[in-house]
């Protein structure tokens, strides 16, 4: 009792995995490779199960329904290249707004042979319910569609609550099974965030202040994936499973994500915001996208603001910004090197709105002094812009 | 000057990723999203740049050259799934030893319809260069081969530096290039690594001590994946780059994988070796896999070394072993659910012989007591089985 495995133990199975070389307190001491059978093995699965458990209370669904990824984009990734293995007898319908990685994936798979089509989107960048039933009507071959729950780019709240049962009522009407796929990263910790009847939903760690390179897929249903080789995560994400990475997004999920929190941090975002929108409001020049985005909105996402000044470029003012010590962005991460913004585009603005649109995106460490900072950050800018 | 950027920086680019809820000194530090335009993003990116360029010293190739993938697996996945995209014009050649994050995906690809191949093995596991010869010949319109470095269950080494250039004259010879791949993850910081005339190679951290959830992929000239998004690693491997995991993997190679201490490591590797070899020959009942494998060899790799004992099956085996406090595996970890040996299979042992094997594999931590131990554990096993 009380001793460490260590003291008694004699590891000769390194071509599985190393003893780390990482210091002590980082996960180091449950090295085993979660696949092999002997106690190193069996510590690391048993590390690696009570973390997908953990995962699984926070989000309310069955631990057996979550798999470990290496990212937000690798869940989407693994849900939709499955199609690959359906060639021609599925469409796939993905709105217009749709993260990188599901829209680049689509048009992609399109020209692999998957049939696709787009879901458009209203001036506010949302999806609503005539939206949806115009395109399912529109392809009536329809077996799979992908509605994010919380724009990237716009904050963008998509009624995920009313578009489900839309699909599920087509679905009982053609008979023919459709997947549904929602890319939740933007939504998780920030929303409520609920699975109601999807099929599947990404997660990712790093948006709520967990580690890179862990990510989680739910899948009410296993699906074949084409990412193949050990057999990990039930056969869905291959590689030697990610014990510390999985333990380190179940701790962000339990810190983060509580639902009572997401509540309560949803509230004072949304005050926060009514702050900076209600000062921004003041500022000639200033435009909100969409341009009638109310101080308090239910349509969309209180953490994250899509703005822009009139003649002075997005990209411009995100560097000025930056040199008063301001960090906001243009479009996503995912895409800051293309001047492209297809979401905005969807929305209907014209290119030189497209171009002016920045990102400005908060967390629970925001305060006023960060969003005053921006305000002047602002005044500053436009002062010589 | 001094100053911490927290103390005069205002963040609100959450979206792209959040300030970690992680410790400080666990690259908190350079939390920003490398790709976004602001010191954040900037910082996070010079890292990541940084980290590439200390790998790329390491593996003595342009950092240009690496990419950051989520690890091994993925490494070998990217490229051999890009041939998705090449349907019908690429016959994919691959050894029947493979590790089964390449061998499951070139069946997986067989069903989508790229042409596939096998190289054979001699009986100690190895390709020779008739077998690579018999096989380019058999298939002429060979445009992808992929022959990994050092063989996860046997240690069995392939001599690239022979077989890489049989390739390139049978290219010169047919002038249709041929992409080589090569699956080097038992290769690094264990045995000299060259990457010679290679197209690509794959690379994992955790076999060499740095943490799971990060890969290096070096690929000769960039190619065309189907793991498409936000365009991260060059197009390559979308998702929001593994910072941490970047530094991390820097660190293990810088500690682990020098060319002058992987000489001097393997050179004691293989003092160990001989060592356990002749006391396992003193043993009734023992078997080494291949039979003829020498106390020093140069065929194999002196850190992996596949057994058998007549009669006992490997799992029961690994599960006495177990027991007496000795970590050892059947196969590799990541075929462990399966009671399938290829390997073995292709090396002509039948199938009782397969059942029996079980591997030994060291590291730089493995001395004579761990040796010991497992010897004694052996005989106790032996003893009662």
């Amino acid at each position: 009792m009380g001793e460490t495995p260590k003291a008694r133990r004699h590891y000769l199975d390194w071509a599985a995995t190393a003893i780390p070389l990482a210091a002590p307190g980082t996960g180091a001491d449950i090295f085993g490779n979660p696949s092999s059978i002997h106690k190193e093995g069996r510590l690391a699965k048993e590390a690696l199960e009570s973390a997908r458990s953990r995962c699984a209370s926070v989000l309310g669904v069955p631990s057996e329904k979550l798999y470990f990824t290496s990212g937000g984009t690798e869940s989407n990734t693994i849900v939709l290249h499955s199609l690959l293995l359906k060639r021609g007898k599925n469409r796939l319908l993905y709105s217009s707004v749709e993260h990188p990685s599901v829209r680049e994936n689509c048009i992609m798979l399109e020209k692999l042979g998957v049939s696709t089509g787009q879901i458009g989107v209203e001036k506010d960048g949302r999806v609503t319910g005539e939206n949806l039933t115009r395109a399912l009507e529109k392809y009536n071959d329809t077996r799979f569609t992908a509605i994010m729950g919380v724009n990237n780019e716009t904050g963008s709240l998509m009624d995920l609550a009313s578009l489900v049962p839309l699909v599920r009522s087509h679905e009982a009407k053609t008979r023919l099974p459709i997947h549904i796929h929602s890319d939740l990263v933007q939504a998780l910790g920030k929303v409520p965030v609920e699975l109601l009847d999807l099929d599947s939903a990404a997660f990712s760690a790093h948006k709520i202040g967990g580690p890179r390179g862990i990510g989680l897929l739910y899948l009410k249903k296993p699906l074949e994936s084409i990412n193949i080789g050990g057999g990990q995560e039930g056969g869905l994400r291959p590689g030697t499973e990610n014990t510390q990475g999985a333990l380190a997004f179940a701790d962000a999920l339990e810190r983060r994500a509580m639902p009572d929190m997401v509540r309560a941090e949803e509230e004072k975002a949304g005050e926060r915001f009514k702050y900076l929108i209600g000062e921004l409001r003041k500022i000639k020049r200033c435009g909100l996208i969409p341009e009638d985005r109310e101080d308090e909105d239910k349509r969309f996402s209180p953490w994250i603001l899509q703005i822009r000044f009139r003649d002075v470029p997005g990209a411009v003012m995100v560097r000025a910004l930056d040199d008063s010590g301001v960090a906001v962005s243009t479009g996503s991460a995912c895409s800051s090197s293309s001047p492209d913004r297809p979401v905005l585009a969807s929305m209907g603005l014209n290119q030189t709105m497209q171009l002016e649109g920045f990102r400005v995106s908060q967390g629970w460490t925001t305060d006023k002094t960060d969003l005053d900072a921006l305000l002047s950050g602002i005044e500053k800018a436009l002062s010589f812009l």
